[in-house]
């Protein structure tokens, strides 16, 4: 029989049977105790050793449980054929060949995607994963429902109805991770036969995306009331991509009277929907907010998204469509097979956090922060004013600077860029090219007030 | 000036800003205080409720950071104009329109796709997502890489390289939020012209969602040693989707002749590609693991995807595929726009899962676990081997018992169900329907060893 001396180390952070468990299983992997080898007794080796017998037999038990020794009753433990067992060694991290870094270039960004990460509620957050995982175990980890957990879907469902005038059951909503894959998701229910029209300029990640799986587009031009309904009607499109609450990127909210001509567009023909994102609705600075477009639709032709990237935070893959009825039964008869792509977790911690209160209480903190750095941005805008108009402000988290003057867009961009500042130009989501007079965007939610103010300053000297 | 009476409880556990903010909230909302009226000091009201300013102070300023409040310099705190704030209100969980229940239905459940859900490692899950979130803060939450976190990559990349034999550096893995979505992603990248072939029978759920992405398909039959190669070069495909390791779900390991004829079909034309879907590859109980098809590809034909819902747990949506190269510069040039579905704090914790030895740890654990009862499943089926032939063991989590009777699979099928057992029947995973021998399909990496004994002696009486 093998001696095992084990130096154990009674100050160690180590519990001693994992350091007795640690040497036999590095002993069985070098060899050292090789197939067939008889271990001594627990009770002989916590004698040899001078640990509680109990010590040991918590050490032989993990050595079973992992497969590194096999116990044959009345005769003892044994060194187990170790070929089939994983035996992973640390490999060092590799290099990474980085991508030309923006963040170091630029002193300040003006995305107009950003988020205000400062102000995400860490501890709640912390909070409520800890409290899930202690609370529920198994169930957590087993396969969900494929349109997202009821209750989550619930909790989004009383959320969109008060907050934004959706009329929706939870059966209604699918979640799933992120409006790219909702995106996707949609795509893969509807018939790749229709046609979108999108606005111009329009949101160009979702453009991209449904191009790329598969869909003919049309661009249809923007009025300072929206998607152009009368041009719209010329075209042979059957889907309408359309922003109405905020359209992006020029901020217009859609009156009353194009979303009805919109919606009576769609009631025409049967093939025909609307596709409503509504992705940044949460922020608006003056008067009361303006229901969803979805919340008029009486003939089942407006599929809504939303998104918690915007309002809590990027890295939450977590969005959601809510379905028109003959949209939902040929989802639910052809495609629920496709698995949820969201954690069950995430979706707790979201669930929670609306229904705890958490959510309103983020969202109007977050209101109330943007809303100062708004205001901030607009007041030191004024010294440009004599030759920019801004529009698209009292919501989102951007707003338009559009230049009277014949600069150039390129140009504007170019300068701010020499000077460590990074800006965005309408052209890049236009469809179709368009010669128009030069428009900035700015976003702020990113941006402390010290730093709009600085960055502005260093913006209108520039540009002069 | 209102006069703020508010009955504190010192006993509370809401601490007593807490219960301040609480009741002025109220108050604001239920329109008790209006518009422009002004709130007592600080010191007043923390004179009039006997608590300390501080206190107060603290109350007050999260109001005016949830945008209740306004303050005005030297003149003090107003009720802001609360029209444009959130203000949910809790409405009741919904009843939900259960669908029937199986779970209720069957006393056992030999579910192919069972995972061991107790010997999920709780604690550590906790640990490690307690510490992940305590670590990082901001930079957790911004968005991510697309194709995943490139440590994230970097661990899965030296996993597969020691445990599967896969030769890939950390760009070429694309991490996705489950299987599925794996191959919908994969299916944005390949051409739709493509037609596949898949193994018949083969994995259903995969054959599902590319058909549903608008794939045409083609069956090829398997003999014992996997997917028909001869039979598959007259066939017009030029994908064939296949599970080396351990087929689905007859549980033959393509030997390596079988594996060289198919590269060779594959390094034939030009468009031609594998998808090697290793699913289960972790767990074998007998001899040496058979490294991946991919690790033998030198003509970058082969497309390998992995997954973690079936070594850690179903709700964990993480997958991933390795791209051959030209595939991948194909993804990076036109889609890599396409946001990650996994959240930076799962990556995170599954990467340090790996890192940290405890995903060798629980592989070894949970193979012991699955091999004995694998051990015990077929040791209580040895009353029928006059009637039926044991196939598939000795790796996955499931096997195969064919009847050498003319027994028919929905009676035997039925039949268990009647005793309240779940079974499954090969012909639900064939594309092709085919008269063969009844064959049935037990799992057992959820049910407990005394379940095994006394679901399989149930099964022996009712079949006999």
């Amino acid at each position: 029989m093998y001696e095992l001396t084990i130096e154990l180390n009674a100050n160690s952070k180590r519990p001693l049977y994992e350091q007795i468990y640690e040497h036999i299983k590095t002993e069985i992997r070098k060899g050292r105790l090789s197939y067939g080898e008889k271990l001594p007794s627990t009770r002989a080796l916590s004698k040899h050793l001078e640990v509680s017998r109990s010590t040991v037999e918590l050490a032989y038990e993990q050595l079973l449980s992992e497969g590194y020794l096999e116990s044959e009753p009345c005769r003892g433990y044994f060194v187990a054929q170790i070929e089939e067992l994983y035996q992973l060694t640390k490999v060092k991290q590799m290099v990474r060949v980085e991508e030309s870094d923006k963040k170091a270039f630029y002193r300040f960004d003006f995305t107009p995607n950003g988020v205000d990460l400062n102000s995400f509620p860490y501890n709640v957050w912390r909070k409520l994963s800890k409290d899930i995982l202690i609370d529920d175990r198994t169930e957590l980890f087993r396969s969900g429902d494929s349109q997202g957990e009821y209750g989550f879907r619930n909790a989004i469902c009383n959320y969109l109805y008060q907050a934004r005038g959706v009329r929706c059951t939870p059966e209604q909503i699918v979640v799933g991770a992120g409006s790219d894959y909702i995106l996707m998701l949609l795509s893969v229910i509807l018939d790749k036969t229709h046609r979108i029209a999108f606005e111009d300029p329009t949101y160009k990640q979702a453009y991209r995306v449904l191009s790329s799986m598969g869909y003919e587009t049309v661009s249809v031009p923007v009025d300072k009331n929206g998607m152009r309904v009368n041009i719209l009607e010329k075209e042979d499109a059957d889907i309408a991509y359309v922003t109405p609450s905020h359209q992006y990127p020029t901020g217009i909210v859609m009156p009353m009277k194009r979303r009805l001509e919109l919606l009576r567009w769609a009631n025409a023909k049967e093939r025909r929907y609307i596709i409503e994102d509504d992705y940044d609705s949460e922020f608006r600075y003056k008067g009361k907010p303006i229901p969803a477009l979805q919340g008029y639709d009486s003939l089942e032709k407006v599929i809504y998204l939303g998104t918690f990237s915007k309002s809590i935070a990027p890295a939450i893959r977590l969005s959601y469509m809510v379905l028109p009825i003959p949209l939902l039964e040929e989802f639910r008869e052809g495609f629920r097979f496709i698995h949820s792509t969201v954690s069950k977790v995430d979706q707790l911690i979201v669930q929670k956090f609306i229904e705890e209160g958490y959510y309103e209480r983020h969202l109007n903190k977050t209101r109330a922060l943007y809303k100062s750095r708004h205001d901030i941005l607009i007041d030191a805008l004024k010294p440009l004013l004599s030759r920019c108009k801004i529009s698209g402000e009292h919501a989102g988290v951007h707003l338009l600077l559009r230049f009277k003057d014949d600069s150039s867009e390129a140009d504007l961009i170019e300068k701010a860029k020499k000077a460590g500042i990074c800006v965005y130009g309408m052209s890049q989501y236009r469809i179709t090219k368009k010669r128009e007079p030069a428009t900035i965007l700015l976003g702020y939610a990113n941006m402390p007030e010290e730093d709009i103010k600085e960055a502005v300053a260093d913006l209108i000297s520039c540009w002069s």
